[in-house]
């Protein structure tokens, strides 16, 4: 089960997952998604966890961001990396986008 | 062998990689890896494949992609796969940049 190989904006769906906060599904397979999340200035994405690991790009905006105990913030060109079963969550303090990777892929995207 | 969990622009270095194409290799473990890849206009990606999963995300600019026997324009906030041993390449047609995401990770981009 994976994306198609040319994924046009467009044509992606959006998805609100929370306060001023919305998801595109782009590229995956059974192995790797990457997910395109906005977010409104102030929205927050909760603290989590999940088996899955977990890479991000910070394409726009400003956002701290919480990794296990430690707090940092973020700007356009930064990254991070969340290891499997690590609390995370982020703030948005500047409207702006993430580009989210998981391996392996979140079927759980999927299920309404 | 996994990257800091807070990467900062600043602190990554760049490695040219082509005529035109630089990158820099951002949050990764042993089951993926994110880089983000800057091109000049007129930068080629030539056209190689791997045996990793290849999603990737236009930040900025403007690219032919090639996929097997495919060839179409991409630009800001569209996005790609690769399937693992799928011959893929890119011509930068407008400066810019993507994140490309293997999994799994390209042990390949850390040798010499």
């Amino acid at each position: 089960m994976s994306s198609n190989e040319f994924i046009f904006a467009v044509e992606q769906p959006w998805e609100k997952v929370g306060e001023g906060m919305y998801r595109q599904i782009l590229g995956h397979d059974d192995k790797m998604m990457m997910v395109r999340v906005k977010f409104d200035k102030g929205g927050i994405g909760a603290v989590h966890e999940h088996f899955h690991s977990q890479t991000s790009y910070v394409v726009s905006g400003q956002f701290e961001l919480q990794i296990a105990d430690e707090k940092k913030v973020l700007k356009k060109g930064d990254a991070f990396y969340i290891p499997p079963h690590t609390l995370h969550g982020a703030v948005c303090l500047e409207a702006g986008e993430l580009i989210d990777v998981f391996s392996p892929t979140r079927e759980d995207f999927f299920k309404k």
